[in-house]
């Protein structure tokens, strides 16, 4: 019978990143059968398009997320080493951020970039998956929200994976349009190093480090809940009421 | 292509009502497949658990929900009107709510109620999406609000649909973990038509009358999500890691 499971007392930092290590491993979105797909040059390119549309509001809300976390942080050092993330992703004036190199790979696969921007086609599941996490950490506290963010400890192996898979097996894939992948190659692990020692050196009790460890946990089923949401709509297919319909779908 | 879609403009109270009913009729969750097996007797008793303890989570949110809009209205007669929604599902003191009357049902096919309660064995989906409607009344406007209630319009013929296919088609169900869907047969039409009625007198301009269909599609969304998710994990087998696990599967 499924009954309540109570979990194992964490008694310091080294049993901490043990652990969050371990919620890497079995948690996150590498494993999920999307993720296969993708990387394996399984999907046609609506399914791709419907991915890269759907991870457009995800990658456009990171910098409001991270707006907000700068918001609950009086510690201005804390602020110092965070605010780049808002500039990694919008870029600085005449310069060009993430969302613009997500705005290039959505518009090399053929989609209008207003209507990417509208964010109108993408699943109901997407968005209440992101808004989320960008409740969590305006809702949690501090510490949470910094945890939140750890599951850059695993991004460069996703990354990797992801830029040599699709270039090898989509023909409507090029170089000029992975620049997004690239550049998180060199900016997520000093995200991910910061965050974790932040995490060691601030959580002083079992019930801190369990709250970190949730705060992963409930990050990577952002994650995974957005890939189950493609995988039923666009690999399965049922495309929910009003959302984006691949030509030929 | 896939372009941006412009609404087009609602000039009256009886244009609302007919595209409040029109979205009912192509986006309400009578529609979804999940539904069609529940009510069919297609589904096991593990994905009838499933579906009981997912909801759960939205049943026991929803006074919460009207908590929060009880918040948002200054104006008395209206808090007058909208209280018994928080009592219709916690019941009064010594008497018994709707939420109680959800938990026969979940202990009526065999789930542990203190698990059920726990919510841990939940889809993150369910949680993100019913979290959603929370937020959403708290942070949009006070006629959006109520108008993210209409969905109640439409919850009648499911009700009754569901109380028949589900005693006919399961021998684990009986009428004693029904109630639920009884009582809601009497509170839904009385709290449907007092939210119609306020929508009506209270959107003045076609940019109201369009926030207002659109409260109502974001409910339905909310809806959808839920099911989608549960056909996803527990009909097509892709259940995420930490969700329930029915016995056998």
């Amino acid at each position: 019978m499924n009954v309540v499971v109570r979990p194992k007392e964490l008694r310091s930092a080294e049993e901490l990143e043990a652990r969050l290590r371990e919620i890497g491993a079995t948690r996150y979105h590498n494993l999920h059968p999307f993720h296969k797909l993708l990387h394996g040059g399984k999907l046609n390119k609506g399914q791709v398009q419907a991915w890269a549309l759907n991870r457009y509001y995800y990658q456009s809300s990171i910098p409001l997320k991270d707006a907000v976390v700068l918001s609950r942080f009086r510690d201005r050092e804390v602020r110092r080493e965070w605010i780049h993330r808002v500039t990694d992703h919008d870029g600085i004036p005449g310069g060009e951020g993430g969302i613009d190199r997500w705005l290039k790979l959505t518009t090399g696969l053929g989609l209008d970039p207003e209507y990417v921007e509208s964010t109108q086609g993408i699943l109901a599941a997407t968005r209440f998956a992101v808004d989320a996490y960008v409740n969590f950490v305006r809702d949690r506290t501090p510490l949470e929200a910094v945890a939140s963010s750890l599951t850059e400890l695993f991004a460069p192996g996703i990354h990797e994976e992801r830029i040599s898979g699709m270039l090898e097996h989509y023909d409507f894939i090029d170089d000029s349009v992975m620049g997004y992948f690239r550049k998180r190659l060199d900016q997520a692990p000093r995200d991910a190093a910061f965050a974790l020692s932040f995490v060691k050196a601030n959580s002083h009790n079992p019930a801190e480090r369990e709250a970190v460890c949730n705060a992963l946990i409930f990050k990577t089923q952002v994650l995974w809940v957005q890939l189950d949401a493609l995988y039923h709509a666009y690999v399965e297919g049922h495309i929910p009421p009003g959302a984006f319909v691949p030509d030929g779908m």
